[in-house]
């Protein structure tokens, strides 16, 4: 175990290995990935064995089932684990790309070519297979990464980060690039938030408690992403098999990720025939519908919204939801209490769809489609490292190349200023 | 004069602002700057009675010339203002740009889409042609722009924005998307700091002090810009009219800015017949040398360079100078010294121009041109709102794109999650 000490020293050993992974070629990064995939396959029984330990101090504290769940290292988890390896390794490598080169009228050719942030310090609850999946992206984009993973995994942490270092030190690659910090109490998370001479970027994942403190405690960048009060808007004269279809999914299919729909806003010219068919098919999959005075009229049996109904995040088979005039109050409404996550139009109106995707400036906008669409695998990246709600360096999913920043290169001939 | 308590609710009045000025097209905008150049250029006298009651008390204060110069509203300095507006107006727009676009196999279009971040807030000195700049960029990238100019420049910046808000009124823009904070004491610029409900991003520009006490006082992204350590490394082999021609320019064509030479790295193969020419012609020009042991030896009468000199950011007719071992040790000595801003190589080996480009991941990196070039109007960006020595949301000069983030877009067709 790492004393608070020891923490700048990782960092500082970080920092030397993200100085030597970042020129290394994607073939030499796959082989490290590949290979931990392999590792981690052939070393299931040692890892579960890892895992029932912290498994069974975890049943000791009484922590939840959901808890649990997320903290197994089923057999059907480690497979996914390992194909998440093989996927990451199977994805274009985003450093050294000029995204775009142009020529200056002096003759000088500028472009920008992408280059790893450098160290990433990734802070999370007690889910192993983030250790992992982290770890690969961080690996693929050059970058190395401070792991912190919730207590309560350290010893299914401390062996997948052994197999990890192992494979990276197999194809060459520093070790040191992937490391576990394992101490167990807060001040080590306080002690990593200071590092701002060897660590770039922060990500931390999980509930909103945890995020708030690391964004009041860091002095190093952090992706926020507090939580997700995503909205669909069903407009007059959206199509009625789309319109249930789309709430229903949004809603039920998995409540309690920041993807699912929170609030229902429901155009008043459908708020007596459309809108008690969406409210019946939510019902039939048990969700509690929480309306407004206008909606009450039509769902006499809801119970009323109040206040804080409108912004909260539920992660449950609860849906609040409201009678507006149309699209402007709509998206006053989103302005107001959204968490600027992801919000959706269903309409058939083509001026209405454009308005919304223009004008609505979340980090993810959709037209008639779920709003458990807004992710990275989801999206094509490939791969998610978190998904940021402000504005700065990413919004929204970020995949690999928002692990990595671009630089001006220059191509010259001799050229001085005049 | 805004009272710190009035702070809170100027930046609510940005936000609000920038929600307006979001949706709105580039015409509008450019019709916004148009005539900000019109009244700045009919306002030159009352511009410059305002400016020389700032003169009057930066005289009885005694501060240095260069200090006035820079507070000093001269025809030039109008005439440059006036054609800074109109060049940013000239400027594409970056807001609405589709970056790229592609099909997911379930139907779904998803696309990148540039908004505004939202509210900027720019910290920096006296030089009140910087608030005509800033907010030419803020307002033309759709932002807000909350500005604190330093408290020497206030009459002429209170002057500057009352043209400013009302060009925004004539073009039906919301006015308060350009405002001055105009309290004097710092108190108010830590108020604005603790404003992370309203304001997106803070970039300070200024000396290192102020950008570390913004950096240490700020809970909202900051972007830094600590210092500009360049160096020059003159590979063996180099064309030696070149090599001089380059550090000349690179060291005296403009000492006091971030972007001049302030260490030159020869290679030893160049040490006896090169770097004595080089030297001889900055000596020409009164820049003292300050020389590794190994330099001396070829220099006898420069100063010995101390450890402090590695690293050190002169802004003065000063040069330290290091023979190194090639290519490797440059890197190396690069990495260990330098501040991330610019870097350039002189040398006609492929193979070393290629690595230098790769393995130096400062945020300009160049072959065989001047270091003054690392700046946004020499880069093409047309405009520059500061430079970036940190990797996060933007690394190197920052133009109008770098104002912008990107949302997702996405165009479906009933699509759900399965």
């Amino acid at each position: 175990m790492n004393s608070v000490h020891s923490i700048e020293a990782m960092a500082l050993e970080a920092r030397r290995a993200s100085e030597q992974i970042a020129p290394c070629g994607s073939e030499q990064k796959n082989r490290a990935l590949l290979a931990a995939a392999d590792k981690i396959g052939q070393n299931r029984l040692a890892l579960q064995e890892a895992n029932e330990q912290d498994l069974r101090s975890a049943r000791a504290q009484g922590l939840p089932s959901a808890f649990l769940d997320r903290l197994t290292l089923s057999d059907k988890v480690i497979t996914q684990m390992c194909r998440s390896l093989e996927e990451v390794a199977a994805l274009p490598d985003p450093v050294g790309e000029v995204v775009r080169m142009w020529r200056r009228p002096n003759g000088l050719w500028v472009g920008k070519m992408r280059i790893p942030l450098g160290v990433i310090g990734m802070i999370y609850e007690a889910r192993p297979n983030v250790t992992v999946e982290a770890a690969a992206l961080c690996v693929k984009s050059g970058n190395a990464v401070l792991l912190r993973g919730g207590s309560e995994a350290l010893h299914s942490n401390r062996a997948l980060v052994e197999l990890l270092e192992a494979s990276l030190r197999e194809a060459g690659l520093p070790p040191k690039a992937v490391q576990l910090v394992d101490t167990p109490d807060r001040a080590a998370v306080l002690e990593m938030l200071r590092q701002e001479a060897y660590i770039d970027l922060i990500i931390p994942r999980g509930g909103e408690g945890l995020i708030r403190f690391v964004a009041e405690n860091s002095r190093i960048p952090v992706i926020k992403h507090y939580k997700g009060v995503c909205h669909v808007f069903v407009d007059e004269g959206a199509d009625p098999e789309m319109a249930v279809r789309i709430c229903l999914n949004a809603k039920t299919q998995r409540p309690g990720v920041c993807n699912a729909l929170e609030t229902l806003l429901v155009h008043r010219a459908e708020a007596d025939s459309l809108l008690p068919r969406i409210v019946s098919a939510l019902r039939d999959q048990g969700v509690e519908i929480r309306g407004c005075p206008e909606t009450l009229a039509r769902v006499p049996d809801a119970k009323p919204a109040a206040e804080e109904d409108w912004g909260a995040e539920y992660l449950d088979l609860i849906l609040a939801v409201k009678i507006v005039s149309g699209l402007d109050e709509a998206i006053e409404h989103i302005r107001r209490y959204g968490s600027l996550h992801t919000e959706a139009i269903v309409t058939r109106d083509y001026a209405r769809a454009q308005r919304f995707l223009r004008e609505v400036n979340s980090s993810t906008v959709l037209v008639n489609a779920s709003t458990r669409f807004s992710d990275g695998y989801e999206f094509g990246l490939g791969a998610e490292i978190g998904i940021s709600t402000t504005k700065i360096h990413a919004f929204g999913p970020m995949g690999l190349e928002e692990l990595t920043t671009t630089k001006y290169i220059v191509y010259g001939s001799g050229q001085i200023r005049q």
